[in-house]
């Protein structure tokens, strides 16, 4: 079953609205989402959307604040979540980093007390589309043992790169973890086996099962040691430069809310001028694409470029829904 | 076979001197390869010495030549490598972009046209030592396919992370393929296998056998399609940064060298304070320290950790050397 993107934001909107946002912010938010399932991260979309809207209605986000600066120094800011709306937060974190760099070349947004962003995707896109590059990253709950650990000690942090690039910029969003607790969500309700090990069973073995998985929650890093350890600084330089919680002062609280997120920007187009950048990426990714694929036939994508496709596809025919999330919301705007 | 700290520096700077390198420049660069060396980094001290002297000799490192400034905005500097030495230069690099970061909280400077840095570590280890965070990362030349292709079209590009703490700082130096060149050399010099499958093997299977992946090339990333997307963007980032070579420009050259390098340093003791930092890294690590380890009874490091105990027993008990190639220098120099 597909719905039309307008049909989806409305009834995000609609829902956000009697959850007690006002009309702006309920639609920037439904907007969000909507994205991010007409990108096919449907994890981060639709399939998310009733668990943000129960993180409202028990309290953990506040769709009535706004984040707010605390202290700054140059090209660094500091900014207060004040526990509220994620994913309009990092919006506004990303916004502000790119105002930054517009005067310093490099802007560097830090935000303590926010929750959780959704899709990272979601604001290095932001960035791209501005015509700005933009790094960004959150902390997370325990989620992740490290190399050598059995029990969590490090989240799985996301990592967020991005490059405006046309109309399909280029984009790698991913969780330190081989999988993120959204995909193993996404394989285990279609199904399917994950197509390498993500983790390991209740006796210790790594598997392909994203049950197995969830159930213990001892995903894989990925590059095993390596992510790990990536893990670990991105944490403690977010900590350090918001003064906000680090991972286990998350796992402390139980839920996971109080995050920490970091957004830089760069004004590329003032620093080296877009005509450059653009015949350089454009020689770069006909360099990329010119590798002869693995399997004959088989075509391979630069990051973000499956994206843009299923985008555009989305827009055209509807965007794929789980139907049993899709009717429940449906009840719910009744 | 180990040998004391002094007596290696001592041989790595009468070697560069006799090619070409002025006293200072000959020692700093000594001790940057010795640092390596005694970190435990092996496989980009003593091991990649030659190699670094055959480039000099053979006229792609000139030893005579310093980085300049080539342009600047705000906290963001392009500076030219002038195709020097690349260790060196590196170090340049990162004590500009912490200058820079003392003025506006963070500090960015992008390098075109430079040479292999080594080891990546040294030049968080440089940031972490002065107080500072820094971020960093080269691009190298075509080494790694990406998620889908057979041919290389990425680099294996290694990201630098690094945050001070005491004695050990926070590091996390890793190439962004599964194991660097480097390390499946130092696999294959000591007829071991790898932990985990490192590549493909002529017959197109993945394997754990170094010298089958070093002769094909098909290196996995780590993450597979992650670690394929992060390289591509930090390729992208750091050409549009410097105006530098792209991977694919680097793999035309033929040699590995005229890289990109991007290095990002944080005033966090300004931005933050230094006693906030404190408590906070003390209580984070406590808490990472704490997770149940994977085995029984066999403790886990945070990043960064092992080097620094690896540092201290060989200042204490001499660095552990391959003969051979020691042998080798020591008749090098008479």
């Amino acid at each position: 079953m597909r719905v039309p993107y307008n049909e989806m934001s409305d009834l995000f909107k609609s829902i956000l609205e009697k959850n007690g946002f006002v009309e702006d912010k309920a639609k920037k938010a439904a907007l969000m989402f909507t994205d991010n399932s007409c990108d096919g991260v449907y994890s981060h979309g639709l399939n998310r959307f009733p668990r943000f809207v129960s993180y409202v209605s028990n309290g953990h986000v506040d769709p009535d604040v706004e984040p707010c600066l605390e202290d700054s120094f140059g090209a660094v800011e500091r900014w207060n979540g004040n526990l509220g709306v994620g994913c309009t937060n990092a919006a506004t974190g990303m916004d502000r980093a790119m105002m930054i760099a517009s005067q310093f070349g490099i802007g560097c947004v830090a935000m303590r007390n926010t929750n959780h962003w959704m899709r990272g995707g979601s604001y290095g896109l932001q960035a791209a589309r501005a015509g700005f590059m933009g790094i960004c990253w959150t902390n997370t709950t325990l989620n992740v043992p490290s190399w050598g650990a059995k029990t969590c000690n490090v989240g799985n942090n996301p990592l967020v790169m991005a490059f405006p690039w046309k109309d399909s910029h280029l984009l790698i969003d991913g969780a330190l973890a081989q999988y993120s607790y959204g995909a193993l969500e996404g394989y285990r309700m279609a199904g399917k086996q994950l197509p390498f090990p993500g983790g390991y069973d209740k006796f210790g073995n790594l598997t392909c099962d994203p049950g197995a998985v969830l159930e213990t929650w001892r995903v894989l890093p990925i590059g095993f040691w390596k992510g790990s350890g990536y893990s670990l600084l991105l944490d403690v330089i977010g900590a350090a430069l918001s003064k906000g919680n680090t991972v286990p002062d998350i796992g402390r609280i139980g839920k996971e809310i109080g995050l920490t997120q970091v957004f830089i920007a760069f004004d590329i187009n003032k620093i080296s001028g877009r005509e450059y950048i653009d015949i350089m990426a454009e020689k770069l990714l006909a360099d990329f694409k010119s590798a002869e694929p693995a399997e004959p036939g088989v075509p391979f994508f630069y990051p973000g470029e499956k994206e843009a496709l299923t985008r555009k596809e989305n827009l055209e025919l509807g965007i794929p829904v789980n139907e049993e999330i899709w009717k429940a919301l449906l009840d719910e705007r009744k």
